[in-house]
């Protein structure tokens, strides 16, 4: 066979001649930007001759800080087609974050949106390997920094050749990278390459992956800086499929009339999205026909949430599961041939199945594999040609596990490869070698009627290494005990994992995204500013 | 990302766990054979533990002599993923070409089916690398060559361990290999690698390929000895799909009642069977209503056929075009979205639009790359990651271009990469620096009332190089002369394109599968023996 390296450029080559009559759409609140995929590919080449003039050789990072919109296509195009590394900064993190980010990177140039500046200007003199920002879509106005040349992007690319010779890559070589936002320790950088983004373009657009093809217009509601969009400007390249791209405007109402006008045929988007969108639509009907399956991800869905999209608008909900370091497409709930009524719930509900291309194992509490049997739990460890097996300049060997990479969740898998997560391994309760999920003992001790939330920390324990510890916010006009809810969870949960240790508290902390802050609770226990109550049998 | 090699061992690894519940159904005339991937699983594992003792190492070669049946299916499990190279011998070819075959490739072990024997036993002492025959499905009788020994598969298999312990290969190595029929010359190897198989099987999957998934339950009709059967065993290995394998029962007849009884979504054959099955149901009609799409190859597809099956049938048909020596799918006729009507038609009776994994080209007759404006006439040249570089043991830099495959196909491509072929490049005519397509002159003579068949080959011509020469049968009760076909043709083609030699002829040679013979017809002008008739204006 012909030893043909898989790139962006040959990518880039395809997507805008052969479908260089798809187009990109980039919402603007008033009328759409609509341009040709072939109109793309001479900007590309025009912004890489650019790049080029700005002194970005070799695998030189170029940052992008925008939203979803044509010019940040073009630099997914351009970047890592001239061999140079697209860095997608996520612009919705902190602000030492991003400088730390842009610092460890060593980014040289920025791409920016007009409409970012004001939280870009700020960060930028912190910022010290930058040497240049390309603004998009607008004014630079007084941006300005010491060492910082500020270009229009519009200005910058004009009367640039509309061709260029792209380099041939090793298809190992690294072609962008995407910071985890981590939430413990710093940022940790995950580098795709050539041949990783080539294989999971290939995945998106399988049946059993979404399924992405040339009939398809597809909307991309997951931001580009978050894990690349999910694949989706790669695979509309690779597939032809149209884009639909939001730019700033992710509001529920914006959202619904984007569909309505448009008609894309998929979407993909994190719950929170769909959440919002199911009560813009209640309130305000649209038409949404037009969405033949939209793809969720990012966290776990609530099945009312997909039940309701289904039966309430006709719209079939993809679950799905992956993360930045796997590129990110893992595993995509499609249920089996067969499977029907709650069978098939069960199977759409889960986070999917596994593909060829990503192996799993689960590895339990003492560091042994686990079973696949649908009961047995562990931490899911995966491998695979798209998969990270290191962190940008970071030699945390904590991450791995001979090769395998730890996700940090932790739950089943069945015999037929689908998987279900039940917890973050970082909260799982470790106790006398067996695990107890936290989430699955809150949603046990939420479902007492008294209780308005209840969150669960391991606490070091003498005799069985850990054991669970229950914050209770008892609902106002109730009133319940430690003993009445251990009662309670009795015929609910495995005997031995009925936890000794409760906390009666006005409120659950929570982290700036409304998820139960742990690491608070855990260090409030530490420092005994926790009143726990201990019953036994 | 992590450097795992694409295997055939982890597709084998996958298929037969995540979809160890997926069928493989042999249908034998009575009873269909149905057996769980999970158990053609471990019998993979005790072939390759039985070929291990058979002497089988390194890249030794084990051929199939067999239909599409299990066993076969075990084969093209097990042999690549113990890193040898699985050899599919045609038995479609002449007695001495399968011997030189055999003997070329160097074959050690002949997996056969106790059906074919009657076929294999004269053969079998002209193979003079080959030590042991397995036979599968039946009894070796009195099968017997000097230096073989002969082995019921069943017996070889029964009580070895059911799981083995597969090599890690390089994907660049060889797992499989297949030798074009060669219509001139020896025929030639082609060797698929880890690498390429796995790619290809992906592209089967994508919803612009063949759209193979878990929900499938595939009909194998084209061979398994016949292009990796279009890759439809490793797609379904990696997808899950089920698969109906016909063992010898390709008889119209047979295949209606397959259908009907086991209810497949999706099929693929070469034309001549799909006309053998429409005529079948026009007959005696059968519920084919399963079938949600096919895939016709190998040849161009009578648009008449294309369009009965989806008109009465309710059953797509997706043109594809490939060859051995591209694994074998290279495009597919998806009309893309928006095109209705006519041009829809257009659109899927082209050969199809080339995926991003294969590159295309024309080459003029001046050697020079041709434009893809639909119009422009090359012979095309591919590129990509599952087309072959080489052919196994030959020198021959013939069919190359600078790496690029020749294929020996003419035609055009459109701006929108779909390629339609119009002639063989042995068959076009090279006159005055352009080219003439033999069968599109073909068709317009055929056109006049008069003419039963014209057949066009190409003469060599002191000025222009060659010039086309038309041999004409004309019909009963019917008469023309030279000066009125050319006449008829001055304002169906262009006028440089019209020919000036005749030759009316009696019949039109033909090749074994009815294909004008236009070598013969050739050498019949070269040696005088045909009477030609010049007019010019």
């Amino acid at each position: 066979m012909q030893d043909v390296p898989l790139s962006i450029a040959d990518l880039v080559r395809y997507g805008t001649t052969v479908h260089g009559g798809s187009t990109v759409v980039t919402w603007t609140g008033a009328e759409p930007r609509r341009t040709a995929y072939a109109e793309v590919g001479r900007r590309a080449a025009q912004l890489a001759h650019a790049l080029r003039e700005l002194g970005v050789t070799g695998d030189q990072r170029v940052a992008t800080f925008q939203w979803n919109n044509q010019e940040h296509l073009e630099a997914y195009l351009a970047v890592p087609a001239m061999g140079a590394v697209l860095h997608t900064l996520n612009i919705r993190l902190h602000a030492d974050q991003i400088a730390y980010i842009a610092n460890h990177a060593e980014d040289h140039v920025v791409i920016a949106d007009a409409s970012l500046l004001p939280l870009l200007a700020p960060l930028l003199p912190r910022m010290k390997t930058v040497r240049h920002v390309v603004v998009a879509g607008g004014d630079p106005g007084d941006l300005a920094a010491e060492g910082v040349r500020v270009h229009r992007y519009d200005d910058l690319i004009a009367g640039r050749p509309e061709e260029f010779d792209w380099p041939v890559v090793d298809e190992r070589d690294a072609a962008a990278m995407c910071y985890t936002s981590g939430t413990t320790g710093d940022p940790k950088g995950v580098v795709y390459s050539h041949r990783s983004i080539w294989l999971h373009s290939m995945q998106v657009c399988m049946s059993d992956g979404m399924a992405v093809g040339q009939a398809d217009y597809s909307l991309a509601v997951v931001p580009m800086f978050h894990a690349m969009s999910w694949g989706m400007p790669y695979a509309a390249l690779m597939s032809g499929s149209s884009l639909l791209l939001t730019d700033r405007f992710l509001q529920p109402a914006a959202l619904a009339d984007m569909i309505a006008a448009e008609r894309p045929t998929m979407a993909a988007a994190v719950p929170t999205i769909w959440q919002g969108l199911l009560q813009e639509l209640d309130a305000a009907p649209r038409d949404v026909s037009s969405l033949k399956r939209v793809v969720v991800g990012g966290s776990a869905c609530p099945p009312s949430l997909m039940k309701a999209f289904e039966e309430r608008y006709g719209v079939p909900v993809l679950h799905a599961w992956g993360m930045t370091e796997t590129s990110p497409l893992g595993s995509v709930a499609h249920a089996p041939a067969g499977a029907e009524g709650e069978q098939r719930w069960a199977y759409r509900l889960s986070q999917g199945r596994l593909p060829a291309s990503v192996q799993g194992r689960l590895i339990g509490a003492e560091g042994r594999p686990m079973p696949h049997d649908g009961e047995s739990v562990g931490e899911l460890e995966v491998r695979g040609p798209w998969i990270t097996g290191s962190y940008h300049r970071d030699d945390d060997p904590a991450k791995f596990d001979d090769g395998w990479l730890r996700t940090g969740d932790v739950g089943t898998l069945t015999p037929d490869g689908f998987l279900r997560l039940t917890d973050r391994a970082k909260d799982v309760i470790k106790s006398g070698g067996e695990w107890i999920s936290s989430v699955e003992l809150e949603n046990q001790v939420m479902a007492h009627p008294a209780v308005a939330e209840a969150a669960v920390v391991a606490v070091p324990d003498p005799k069985w290494d850990e054991r669970p510890l229950v914050a209770v916010v008892v609902k106002e006009g109730h009133s319940v005990d430690a003993a009445g809810l251990r009662t309670f969870l009795a015929d609910r949960v495995a005997r031995w994992q009925l936890p000794e240790h409760w906390a009666f508290v006005d409120e659950v902390p929570k982290t700036s995204v409304g998820k139960f802050d742990k690491k608070t609770l855990r260090h409030r226990h530490a420092d005994g500013s926790l009143e726990v109550v201990d019953v036994r049998d």
